[in-house]
């Protein structure tokens, strides 16, 4: 029943073992992969890293979300490689490999959900799921051509799942096809509680557009001009009125504090040695002072009360989920960390807010998938995937 | 039953399982730990290697070595890390860290039986399992102060272990004293085939000291005495008439040609990120030729030939077992792998003739420890494991 070829190394190796699924539902004939952080009966969960592969032994429940795919028809394929703890953007795994961007072999998939993203790029299941904190989810769809969306915080359950920070961690998907992403979204999303209007006004993040280079505006204007044939011309805005430098860090502190709440206690006792980059990571976050993450706070609130207050059923946001296409698999660690803290000012905006993102595969640059993001007013995000699917497929 | 607290980072986080042992028996009152390597009932094997321990599952078998202690006696506290795939000898597992030496904590444990000994030499267990293919269970003897045997090939079962390379692996023990060295010995090693007579001859291998610094020459010197106070004065012979780059190289050709038939398809089909030098050695082993390995085979069968005629139940040969301490944990990859390679000419003695070699902790220079060894005849081991009790304790 499970993948015995893994040509795109995107799953964890482990021994296949059967989870049942229902004969008939809304996803019967799909095949899906779960990131390695989600719980699943019989497996162990990993986590991208060995020793909590090590202490996990076989799982003996399984993840509310993942039940609810099952129940729906939809057949598990296997548990796909993570970013060690999820705690990186780039998808190369020090200890358990990169897996293959499916849609441009020689760059980095993106992460840290980078086994999903590359099993669905590469065509071994329909859907996948990934999580995403700081930008999981949104980056390796943007990297992998892939829909891709964050939901609103606390709209999917995360139990059975292995938390980074749990304020800013949501349960998202990929699909290849905007049909896919709807049915699923059917499913694990459920009734909006703030549908969209049919045709909400749209505004084009203005500021955020403006960290990009030329050539990567230039590349993403057919895909913006593809949504306004549908929704009406944008009105460009700017969002972060606190500057997104005040954003950046905001989110970092935060997040880094939860990470190390998390995570810390492990940390400390068997001092693994982490992945590069996640190790400086969590060294920052073990150094982050109450003082910063109260300022943090404060900073948070409110941008989330003004951010919140900008959207609605009749008004999204239309902005470039990542700074470029993926980068090259042979570029330096540190260039892929320049990279990680300019995608990061553009991932803030949802994850501070807590709203929910799409990501459309409508562009690309240099031949490599680029793409465009769409954020809506939160418990809309039924209506913006099912709006997503029009607009690519329509 | 296992340990909670690990304070030498030498086992692997793997959740407590019940392992029964008898309740009376010759190793009654001792406890031991189990390299990763072996199977036990209710664990993983990880083999130092985060994809062996994705792929493992829960073993439903204890490999009989292990059961063998069981039986005896012995309480199981629980598996320890090993380098990756074994294959090394630094300790240094780029994935599940470097466990402490007990004896040196600012120095590596020796590898690949790195977590065995730093459990015995933390005072974690009173024994524990290793393997030595070419140097993994001496070298970590000899850094962490410890007795250590690498037994006659063949003698010790290895059903039930992850093979690194079949034709030179070994399964042998550490203890920190010599009566639990010989207590063990006599129920893992059973009646010699052949014993040593009580007062065998000693001779001393002039070229391997010659191998070594002044320094450490003089460090092994009041060891070396101590042998010859039990055993009289030590004749000085040549024993690698060969030299000792060619049996070096015989015994890496042959090593790497059997580890890639073992491990090869694995890396192959997962393209895992190895750790500094595991690497490069397996890269290595991949390229080795046919021709490479039917030479060394010629170079092993003769050297084989003439050792074993040196030696016999009355005639041992007394050796340094490494070319020095512990390198200190600050030491460079590149210095560790030449490190490495001097030790190697040292190991390859026993290995390419399959006789039994044990290291006594006898001597330490710079504050660290320092190990002397005896080789014998093949089937003489429990012989040498009394006599190197009887030297170090008397």
């Amino acid at each position: 029943m499970l993948l015995s070829h893994d040509p795109a190394r995107a799953f964890m190796p482990y021994p296949s073992v059967e989870v049942p699924h229902a004969e008939t539902g809304p996803l019967s004939g799909l095949s899906f992969a779960v990131k390695d952080l989600f719980d699943v009966a019989g497996y162990p969960t990993g986590a991208g890293s060995p020793q909590m592969l090590a202490m996990s032994g076989l799982k003996t429940r399984t993840a509310p979300v993942v039940r609810a795919l099952l129940n729906a028809g939809a057949r598990f394929v296997g548990k796909t490689i993570t970013d060690e703890l999820a705690f990186s953007m780039s998808g190369k795994n020090a200890h358990f490999g990169t897996p293959v961007n499916g849609r441009a072999p020689d760059r980095i998939p993106g992460g840290s959900s980078s086994g999903s993203a590359s099993a669905v790029s590469s065509g071994l299941c329909d859907f996948a799921l990934g999580t995403d904190t700081g930008g999981s989810v949104r980056a390796p769809a943007s990297h992998c051509g892939l829909f891709g969306i964050r939901p609103t915080h606390g709209r999917v359950s995360l139990e059975g799942c292995h938390d980074l920070a749990p304020s800013f961690d949501t349960c998202g998907y990929f699909a290849r096809d905007g049909e896919t992403f709807l049915r699923v979204g059917e499913v694990l999303l459920g009734a909006d509680s703030q549908a969209l209007a049919v045709r909400p006004r749209l505004m084009l993040a203005g500021d955020a557009f403006g960290l990009l280079d030329g050539s990567v505006r230039e590349a993403l204007a057919p895909a913006v001009r593809k949504v306004e044939a549908l929704l009406g011309p944008a009105e460009a805005i700017d969002v972060a009125n606190e500057g997104f430098t005040a954003l950046y860090w905001a989110m970092r502190y935060i997040q880094s504090r939860e990470a190390w709440i998390v995570d810390g206690p492990m940390i400390e006792r068997l001092k693994p040695p982490l992945g590069p980059g996640v190790a400086d990571r969590f060294a920052f976050a073990q150094d982050v002072t109450d003082r910063q993450v109260a300022e943090a706070q404060v900073i948070r609130k409110a941008f989330r009360e003004r951010f919140k207050a900008l959207l609605g059923p009749d008004r999204i946001l239309v902005l470039p989920t990542m700074p470029d296409v993926a980068p090259l698999l042979t570029e330096t660690d540190e260039a892929l960390n320049d990279y990680r803290n300019k995608a990061l000012n553009l991932q803030c905006l949802s994850v501070l807010s807590g709203l929910p993102q799409v990501s459309l595969p409508l562009a690309t640059k240099d031949g490599a998938p680029l793409g465009l993001s769409l954020i809506g007013p939160a418990g809309s995000d039924l209506s913006l995937v099912a709006l997503a699917s029009g607009i690519v497929e329509g």
